[in-house]
Formats: structure tokens, C-alpha cells, sequence
């Protein structure tokens, strides 16, 4: 149930309302209950103005180990009472997505691919808006594949381009298909590259992320259980993603950028990249390589965390 | 590393080749060493003939509880000695995915949605072929929501279809779109059927089940974060797809079926309903009852596997 109607209101509520995270669906309104059925939380069983209303930076990632241990790192970060090992899943009622509440911090698991985080979205902006959260800042965490950069640098998102390298999410409602913008918040990100020349310990650009649906034959790799095409005819591939400004590739973007744009959200993209594809299509490095990169983009999200609250200033 | 170099064969090797998974890639036999990175896998540091030789089952489904949960029941099923309790995840390296060996029986989750799916089949299919697999049968055992089905109901995938109830799964390579087929083995699917009528638990029918890339808008539903349409045009086209012979909505079989014909492998898709989608678009179902159903997609492939392996004659 939402907590306010959106029809029954002056100009004065108008710019109250429209900081808070807007959902664009006049149904909810009106359902007695809402089951938010994925993360197995209800408007009716859980409190969620209690639970999640303090809520401001919402840090989602593919990998529920991952969000976990941010999820730890952020709790150190933020020097909160407790133990960040405590943490505990909030959505413990189900093994689809874990979730984990860290202050005014939210650190969630998406699983790969565009429909896959696409359910989490839907169920998240309505919880942010059961909630009545308000200025929430919506991160994405996550790995890619780098195009034409060393490995173990952060891209920062300026625009989720598709597999035509355009700026757009194709979205099928009711058997048509729909395109919605995939441009993301500059400010954030320019806000993010800056954290990232004060913390000066790894590589930072801004640059488009193109965003697919398969890891194999959609990102040209070789070494899929299908593949039929060449060695040239993929690199040419990858070079003409360089000339659209692409600097990596990865599963979940174009979605993530059009909900946000769609539900008023500011929302970043930052991936770290674990290999270059012009140099090949396999993840060889160590364990402890991989491991020491994935903390890449937590550690520039958690100073762009701690500034915003103060903590540096 | 590929065991038998295909080039170089006569007639009487290429019927042995025949019945081995089929990977449609050159390039793998050719490649000193081949990681399967989501799995946490690899044919250096894992003898897969060795571990995997013998799989004559897979069976996949999206969550990782109850994938392990079949694990376990097949365990139980097909008598087979040591505690049912004691499987063990084989990709414990990863939280991708998770992987349990039970006899002859792969049970392996796949999380939501086609990219998902996708990575974990092209992982797969190169799995069965580095372990020089033969006969292998494929099962999706999923949920779904029903299109004029009673709740509880088992659906056999006849076709897989598309958003506009086409046969067909549009595949990305390269930048551009192709498109596969996806009709999916008959005699499987009426083996299954043959099945529940031995059983007679619970109702199952063979149709076509859509396969959409989200839950909310792709599906119709009216409680997303996001709607646009009106009850009665979601109605409108659920009817449609009900004439179009379609019985249940779920996010993976199109590329499901796609892989399993271009690998030559038999494959199924068995879901269970949770909802009649033209009743509501929320799961209401208590949490036993829908334990119960899940099982339901589990005890009528167990079934299909006692017969085959000559336990049930």
C-alpha cells in the first residue's frame, strides 16, 4: 500500500513527493497487500517504512558472496556499532537474492543477466517505495570484460549501450516492444571518477558499458559450446565497440539504467574489468588477483559512501 | 581439451561420435587448456571424463535449494548407498551455480531468466563433451505461471515459444540477430506424459510455454514497479497466448531448447504452475503448498529416470 496518493495532492506535496523513489504503476495503490514475492517480503508481514525507510545508497551486485562481503566492508567502513560479521540475509525466506542492511546502506544480489536483475528491480523500487525512502543513490557492483584496457580497471558507466552499441533497453510489454533510454547520472559518476583520483590506487575511466545477454556468443568469445565464426571477425567486432566508446562488456546495464531513468532514480554503474577481450576470452588470473579486483569497485563506492555522509571531507 | 579429433574420422567412428554431446565449436579441440569459469571447473585441474563419464541425467532448475533438495530425493529414489544428506556441491568454488553429481543423475541450478541459463548450458554442454558423455537427457524443471490451468498443474513443454508465440529463440552473435529453433524432443516429452498417468498425483498436460525475459511487464503482470496497460489488455493477451496453444510462462526454455538442438541433445522442460495468471498475477499460495508443488516437476522426472535405469518396469 502506498502511503500517499499521488492524485490528491498539491504543489507543495508535489516536490515532497518528488524526491521520493516514484513508481510508475496507479495499481499499487490500490492492492490491499503487496507481495514482494522474490525477496519472500510482504507489505503486509514486514514493516517496511521500519525497516528500510532510513535507507540511501542501495549497492546491488551479481554475486550474493560478494554483496555479503561488502556488505561487511561497508559496516567497517562506516565504523557502525557491532560485528560485521553478523550481517544477516533479510531474505533468508528465499534463495533467489540476499539482501543485507548496513546502516543507511542496502547491499543486494542480482544474479546474471538482464532478466534476472530486472526482477530485483521491480520488487526493489517498490519496496524503496513502501518504504517512503527518499534521495536514494542506486549502485551497481560488478565484473566485466575489458575492451582495450589493462585488466583490473574500473569503468564507470557514461552510457549502457546494447549489442548495436545504442544507447537503449528493448522492453516487451504485452507482446510490443518498447525502447527506453539507458543514459545514466553524470553527476554521479563524475562524483565517482573523483573519489577515485583522491583514493589514487587503481585505474579509473568513464566510458560506455555495453551490456548483453549471453556471456559467449553475444560478447564474440571463442571458447563457447557454440561458435561459428572467426579469430578477425570477433576482434573486428570488438574494435568497432572501442570506436562507439565502449570500454567493457557485461549482463546487466541497459536494464539497470532504463529503471532508474524511468523511476526518477540516479543510478552508476562501476565495473571492474577482469580481462581485456582483444588479448582473449578465458579468466585465467589467480584466484587472489580476481578476488583483490572485485574489491575494486566496492572500495570507490564506499569512499563516495563516506563522503556523502560526511566522514571525509 | 577434446578427446577425438572429429576431422579425422571414418563412418564407423562418426556413429560412435554420434551419440556423444555435441559441441559446435572447432576452435575447443585446439585449446590447451579450457576453463569453465562459472562452474569453478576446469580441464587441467580436474579429470572430467573421470568425475563426470558416467551422466546419463541432467537436471536443471533455477534455485540452488532445490536443486540440492533433488539431489538428495534422487539420492533417495534410486537406492543408492551413503547419506542423502551428504551431497556435495561441486562448484563450491563459485556461488554462480551449484552442482550436485547423484549416480548417473547432474543436478545443477541455473538461476532466473535466458542469460542466466545460457552461460550455465554453454558450461554444461562443453562439461559433458571434455567427459566424453553419451544418451544424455536433458530436464528443465522449473515453476511457471499458468495460462487457464488450475494451480498444481504439471506442464511438458511441447514448443518453447516467444513472446509472440513464435517457435524460435533470437540469438545475438556478433551484433547480429539469427534466429534457432525450439521444438523439443517429442518422444521425451510423451514418455513424461506416460509418467504422471502411471502416478497419478497431480494433472499434467503438454503445451507451449512462453519464455519471457521478465516477470512484470513481459508477462502482463499489473503489480510491477512499472505498468502501463490495463487489466483487460493484459487479459486480452493472455487469451491470445492460450490460443496459441501456450499453458505456462517461464524466463528459460526458449534457449534451453535452442542449445539442446543445435548440441543434438534430448531435452524436456517440465514446469509446474503456481498461479492461473488469468486469476491474479501474485503468488498467494501458502509456503507448503508451494513446497508441495515444486516437488511435483521432481517426482515425475525421478519417475522417468527409475523406468529408464530399469527400476520401474
Amino acid at each position: 500500500m502506498a502511503p500517499i496518493l499521488l492524485n490528491h495532492m498539491g504543489n507543495e506535496e508535489d516536490e515532497y513527493i518528488k524526491e521520493q523513489v516514484q513508481v510508475n504503476n496507479p495499481n499499487l495503490d490500490t492492492m490491499e497487500e503487496d507481495i514482494l514475492y522474490h525477496f519472500s517480503l510482504s507489505t503486509k508481514t514486514h514493516n517496511l517504512p521500519e525497516m528500510f525507510g532510513d535507507i540511501k545508497f542501495v549497492c546491488v551486485g551479481g554475486s550474493a558472496n560478494r554483496m555479503k562481503a561488502f556488505a561487511q566492508f561497508i559496516h567497517q567502513e562506516l565504523k557502525l556499532p557491532g560485528n560485521p560479521g553478523d550481517v544477516k540475509d533479510i531474505c533468508e525466506g528465499t534463495d533467489r537474492y540476499c539482501m543485507y542492511k548496513v546502516g543507511p546502506v542496502l547491499s543486494i544480489s542480482h544474479g546474471m543477466g538482464v532478466p534476472s536483475i530486472s526482477i530485483m528491480l521491480h520488487e526493489l523500487i517498490k519496496l524503496l517505495h513502501h518504504a517512503q525512502c527518499r534521495d536514494v543513490v542506486l549502485f551497481r557492483l560488478g565484473t566485466s570484460g575489458g575492451v582495450g584496457l589493462t585488466p583490473g580497471t574500473v569503468v564507470i558507466t557514461e552510457k549502457a549501450v546494447d549489442y548495436s552499441f545504442r544507447p537503449q533497453f528493448e522492453q516487451v510489454v504485452l507482446g510490443k516492444v518498447i525502447t527506453r533510454n539507458t543514459e545514466l547520472d553524470e553527476g554521479v559518476a563524475n562524483e565517482l571518477l573523483q573519489c577515485s583520483s583522491e583514493l589514487q590506487t587503481f585505474p579509473t575511466v568513464i566510458g560506455n558499458t555495453m551490456c548483453t545477454h549471453d556471456f559467449y556468443e553475444g560478447q564474440g568469445r571463442l571458447d563457447g559450446a557454440l561458435c561459428s565464426f572467426s579469430q578477425e571477425e570477433k576482434l573486428e567486432y570488438l574494435r568497432k565497440a572501442y570506436e562507439a566508446g565502449v570500454r567493457n562488456i557485461e549482463m546487466e546495464s541497459t536494464v539497470f539504467a532504463a529503471m532508474c531513468r524511468v523511476c526518477g532514480l540516479k543510478g552508476a554503474v562501476v565495473c571492474v574489468t577482469l580481462l581485456n577481450r582483444f588479448e582473449g576470452d578465458q579468466i585465467t588470473s589467480s584466484h587472489d588477483v580476481l578476488v583483490e579486483y572485485q574489491q575494486r569497485p566496492q572500495i570507490l563506492v564506499a569512499h563516495f559512501i563516506k563522503k556523502r555522509l560526511g566522514y571525509i571531507i
